[in-house]
């Protein structure tokens, strides 16, 4: 009937996501608390903070101190998200984080030009002095990614296509200066994908590159990011970035009331359900979404924490 | 890659599933203003009200009234629920509804004697006495639907086998007093289906009643409700029942704070967005959606609402 995975790997981005979006400051110690209570539902990858500009998104100013009190937890890799040298020298001096670089290329030059100042000439000229600056540094990059993949809310739809030149060109760059792409992954940033669209892209990027991993970030702008993670599933994807109670959002998407990526929970919920393993564990993952919402001081989309589990349900009528 | 329809019907179910979920007075007036909104979106076929207990559903209690109020739309078909003799006589003298009975069954008895107070054999002795009647009266029954079909709340999880059972007998009890089932519905109740739970279930039925048209009630209560729309999409199915706003919930599912029915405007967008027809207005529909938030009173679960369609978008960047 489909392809789908025995096993899905899904990292964590909502302290990053999450946190960067919202108006009302956040105390550095209830991050944290966030951060160490993800760390113990099974995660091995929580994207923790962004290292950026702390004028242009000042709720990650304190980014540094919540790296400084992180627990971290054995068997768990934390990251962090930059855009620059500055921003990776931050990442880098924290001395916890750890440091997994990749090529990355942004679809939409109008976006990426409005998210980060750079053109598409740039954004090139960034990747190889990045790639030799890695090399140089002894740092492999094994993946890479492009972003707003499936459309743009400044340009329009993207066709599959450019994806698929995209992809060829940050395995040039990498391999330019002796590194190897493993894992490609595409970012559906400003939520434009269908579930159609993400079967199409997935397989034309799977034609040319075989043996690439691929990996899909999804955002549930338009409520499809569960149908888009099941057709990523349907064509054997077995990597997802996602938000535990859906958290995120990007706040130069300009759409302020776009709602967050995918949720964690959510995610988790589908495919254990559906028989793939995650090795996650959805009932701290729920403690989680319902300590984010805590935290943010408002509620978040993800269903799952407000319908409950059907493992619960199971349990109770196992014992009535 | 798959199956995809070329026409989705959808029947909206808002009015009725949303209305009798809410807590709050809403006023006849106000439920009239929404249903004849809802008809000017191309919708061809909108249940307003359910006709039940007052006491059981108080927001219900003044069916009557509403039906009187609306303005019939040409082309549109209006119906209202009933579950028994009393309310089918109430719903055939208001002298608006389209009255279209179908063989109702539940896969979970626990269920039934909750919502209907009726085990199986009553189920059963009722659907036969309502056959009965509505040949005698020279009403033809068309549709089938099995309620509860993929999981229970109070019962646990139902096997496909026992959904094609009472699909059987379901066209049994019509084909005994001379109506022929056309169509036969799934209705995951509760929520507990997951997308490959509905290709292996509309896969069943389809295997054993190669002739019937299928269709599909689903629920959001776990956020799967588009995951679980796109697996009936990628098997041909082509009749769905949605709400606006993604209005509803069962009051006797025994989960307050379950999501209601999968979205409508969600839906068609993705539908649209793949190139499915549907006959649906995606920009009036999202009005309705604004509007169903206004009459509750409280933001509903929708996502295009919130995140504004992509043809806006496209339309934008059209004139820039």
């Amino acid at each position: 009937m489909s392809d789908l995975p025995k096993f899905v790997e899904i990292k964590e981005e909502g302290p990053r996501e999450g946190f960067q979006i919202e108006k009302g400051p956040i105390s550095t110690a209830r991050k944290v608390e966030f951060i160490n209570a993800l760390s113990k539902t099974g995660l091995k990858t929580i994207q923790t903070v962004s290292f950026v500009n702390p004028k242009k998104v000042p709720a990650m100013a304190d980014a540094e101190d919540v790296v400084a009190g992180m627990t971290l937890e054995p068997g768990v890799t934390y990251t962090g998200l930059w855009l620059n040298d500055q921003g990776y020298e931050r990442a880098k001096a924290t001395g916890k984080l750890s440091i997994k670089p990749g090529v990355s290329l942004c679809a939409s030059e109008a976006f990426s030009i409005r998210n980060t100042n750079r053109n598409r000439a740039q954004q090139i000229e960034d990747a190889n002095k990045a790639a030799a600056k890695f090399k140089s540094e002894g740092i492999e990059i094994t993946t890479a990614g492009v972003s707003a993949a499936f459309g743009c809310n400044f340009e329009g739809d993207i066709p599959v296509s450019k994806v698929v030149d995209l992809c060829g060109q940050a395995i040039s760059i990498a391999a330019d200066h002796g590194h190897t792409v493993k894992r490609f992954s595409m970012l559906d940033t400003m939520g434009w994908a269908t579930p159609q669209h993400i079967k199409r892209a997935v397989g034309a990027v799977r034609d040319k590159y075989p043996d690439l991993e691929l990996s899909l970030h999804l955002h549930d702008t338009r409520g499809l990011g569960l149908a888009n993670a099941y057709a990523g599933l349907e064509m054997g994807v077995a990597h997802y970035d996602a938000c535990v109670a859906g958290l995120g959002g990007c706040p130069f998407a300009g759409n302020k009331a776009a709602a967050g990526n995918v949720c964690t929970e959510d995610l988790v919920f589908m495919c254990e359900e559906m028989g793939i393993e995650t090795g996650l564990d959805l009932d701290t993952l729920t403690e989680c979404a319902l300590l984010a919402e805590d935290v943010v001081g408002h509620p978040l989309p993800g269903s799952v924490m407000k319908g409950g589990t059907l493992k619960a349900m199971r349990e109770k009528l196992a014992q009535a």
